[in-house]
């Protein structure tokens, strides 16, 4: 098989065992995503270790799909800022801060903590806690949309949480590289400077020029012109947050979302980007989470 | 930037480039499809190299961008199929037939006349018409799904046409083979035996499980189930046209096309598909076959 076919193989097995998967889940009442992860564990090194089967020759096969896998994210995460109003989010921004702040102190304390009583150094007990600090909000996005209650109290709060969250930490890991050597206090000035300059260009561009050019572009004569044009500024906005902010790609594209939300044209991408992420992007993002899991390195002997 | 960070900027550049491109010739009264063709052959080595800018490290991103695109031109021709009745095909066979062959006989026959005049072996002059008889039927497919004429007398003659050229070209190559040492005539039987075997498996298939299988997946709540089914079956179609029939993958993702095209699932498809393929995967394709180009390696010296 060319190395091709051998992508095309990969991908019908994940496509079909992601849905196979969210199909028997959602039959006990669980989320499909549920599903679709365990699938994933299954089809993972932890059992039958499918991007290393005999016939797959191609060693850069499991980057290809987990780079499928970060598009579905991206996806992801822009779906679930379209589906939300700016106002409804920056209307739950107590409940957001406090949130966001504990999800990051509680685990980053405790990681501290547990630490120092394996014997860490303070620096690398710190580090510990700090990599216990970052929340995946990506499933828990999918979980909530799937529940339809993303934009309940609940979901809004959750995700603005997230949002606090990526900021925080990254806050706390460069205060913590400048404390330790790593670093100056002009570093952690600079690391702020950047989050604002992201969030304040993004912003300003999405309240004031996106607007406009959305209208201008749904009325050209290109085939799929709105989607292509969302996807653009997606991945934009995604690549702007990584390399302008510092921030995660998902934090941008979450971003671009929410700005998209506001423009008419909203309605046009929508059941466009629901096919190309759910399809397609999204389920290949869930299984791979799964297949990036080795459950042979847990050391269940430790538990005794 | 990480890796998937350069896909990212890369992918943006291309859907940007390839929109704008086509906008342009449309504008002009030309198919999109040239558009896009001519803004590949910018941003590939001849011009801008885009996979190979200074800040792009990672050396597989050429190939991650040529596997988005091959998939393009799998959803593509998924596409075309499914535009089209089994019926309107088969009622063409005549022109289908007569000008698929005249269109491999004539390359093949020219080209074996022009090695043999510039002093090639008979053998060398046989293989140089053969890898000139093969078509490109995926741009034809795609400028006549623009311009609609995809089902006129014309369109099904066209597409009709490649399918028989595929065939054929295949089985006169194999007959080289054959003739020329490399194989015996049991090969050309067994070549011959493996395509009826992909052709008759897939159209049973196609014909007797596939509506009822479409049937009750539709009604399964599962998120865009048709959809993925859809581009499952398509994948299989192709894996199996390479791997059972030694054809063309694009051969067996049309043949799934004109077999969904039959199922009243079709239009729940339909709409998704489009999203799918020209928001996203085609255009790679239309551009990657432009960044494929080296200009550089035409040696303009040689037309004196």
């Amino acid at each position: 098989m060319t190395p091709f076919l051998q992508l095309i193989f990969v991908l019908t097995i994940i496509l079909f065992a992601s849905k196979l998967g969210g199909y028997l889940t959602s039959r006990i009442g669980q989320p499909a995503v549920l599903g679709e992860l365990l699938v994933g564990l299954l089809l993972g090194p932890s059992l039958i270790d499918l991007t290393h089967l005999v016939f797959i020759t191609d060693r850069h096969l499991g980057e290809v799909v987990a780079e499928f896998g970060e598009i579905g994210v991206l996806v992801l995460m822009f779906l679930a800022g379209l589906e939300l109003h700016f106002s409804e989010l920056t209307r739950n921004t107590r409940v957001a801060a406090f949130s966001g702040i504990l999800g990051v102190l509680t685990p980053v304390g405790l990681g501290l903590l547990a630490g120092r009583m394996f014997g860490y150094s303070f620096t690398n007990a710190a580090f510990i806690g700090l990599t216990l600090g970052a929340t995946s909000v990506s499933i828990s996005a999918q979980t909530l949309m799937e529940l339809k209650v993303l934009r309940s109290r609940v979901g809004l709060g959750l995700l603005g949480a997230a949002v606090f969250d990526d900021i925080l930490v990254i806050l706390l890991l460069s205060t913590f590289l400048a404390l330790s050597g790593g670093g100056s206090a002009l570093d952690i000035f600079l690391v702020l400077l950047k989050m604002i300059a992201f969030l304040s260009l993004s912003a300003a561009f999405g309240l004031w020029v996106l607007p406009k050019l959305s209208r201008r572009i749904s009325k050209m004569p290109i085939s799929q012109g709105m989607l292509t044009f969302s996807l653009i500024i997606m991945m934009i906005y995604g690549l702007a947050a990584e390399l302008i902010g510092g921030m995660a790609a998902i934090t941008g594209t979450f971003l671009a979302g929410l700005m998209f939300a506001r423009t008419p044209e909203k309605n046009q991408i929508e059941p466009g980007l629901r096919s190309l992420a759910y399809s397609f992007f999204v389920p290949i993002f869930s299984v791979n989470i799964g297949l990036s899991v080795d459950t042979h390195l847990l050391n269940l002997n430790a538990l005794w």
